[in-house]
């Protein structure tokens, strides 16, 4: 959140984000850095064969626990046919994509407004790409997630093409969902019994 | 997909999975490798602040592009009012557990399937912590990302104790979204201008 000086001072919003909420919540971050400590969460059940749910609501931020949605999120895994579904829903790995879009998208939105720059228009488009052979255990020299996602940004803006792909290189390096895939994230899983 | 001989021959479901369908794809991608090439696709539209859109419904997989899907999914980011949002929907990093709790589900049931496993119940609940001025760019040395993500898996199944963690360290090692997760992934991220 550098540049914060190129904010105008008397916008209120800029890319639909509170300017000044956005300066408060850095200044206290700053002034306590405990802040910034948050825990998300999901509770998900297996339905059957391919199709599962996700109940997600409650989160811990800002030094205490949300209070602030007054109903639970709830999302459908499915698989299409080629993988044994009947298309209940996306697929993870399609969701993982869903995840990926939205966070290099704010990221790509929070910075500007840093910068000052007014966006007026952003789309993007993902592909990733994986071989089936790592998730069926046929090749153990195949990695049964994503080989690489590409993403196509089209973005139009109130600043030069140069302040654009300097904000998407940055975008790129905060957005948590592109950390955590670009990144080796320990994934603990244990076994409980209730 | 090891231990086929314990699917009982009789079985034509388990699971929920269709056991020979599973045999056909695991035989048809064992002759011809280029059936496990799969693409996955997204296209996400910014709406304002911390709210945009994802559109997902074709795939490449099996040698064909998909034609299965008779509707679009569309799936809403948002994020809660401590984030400078309105809780237009989950955020991206909630997305990304929901996308690892289907994924570990879904290797888990499927390779019970091929152990000759019968899974009763299983659920899972998922934590995730990251550190907010990462995001921010506080502090380069403070990870965007998760720093871990916690699973607690809850499954009743009719076999030992013993069968469950084996299975369940082989879905850890096998599912494509943990594995997205644990291993460095390339992101591309590209402005194109349409």
């Amino acid at each position: 959140m550098k540049h914060q000086s190129a904010v105008a001072e008397n916008a209120t919003h800029m890319n639909g984000l509170d300017v000044q909420a956005a300066i408060d919540t850095i200044a206290a971050i700053k002034a306590d850095k405990s802040l910034a400590r948050f825990q998300f969460r999901a509770r998900n059940r297996w339905i059957s064969g391919g199709e599962n749910r996700s109940m997600i609501r409650d989160f811990y931020g800002a030094g205490h626990e949300d209070n602030s949605r007054a109903m639970t999120f709830e999302f459908i895994n499915g698989e299409p046919p080629v993988l044994l579904g009947n298309n209940e829903g996306a697929n993870p790995v399609e969701f993982l994509l869903h995840a990926l879009a939205g966070c290099v998208t704010t990221t790509f939105v929070l910075h500007a407004m840093a910068r000052g720059i007014t966006i007026r228009e952003l789309s993007t488009v993902l592909e990733g790409d994986l071989d089936l052979r790592g998730l069926l255990g046929l090749d153990d020299t195949v990695p049964p997630g994503y080989e690489q996602i590409h993403i196509r940004m089209n973005v139009k803006a109130d600043c030069t093409d140069k302040d654009l792909d300097d904000l998407l290189a940055y975008a790129q390096q905060h957005s948590p969902v592109c950390n955590t895939v670009c990144r080796p994230v320990p994934v603990v899983i244990e076994r409980v019994i209730t």
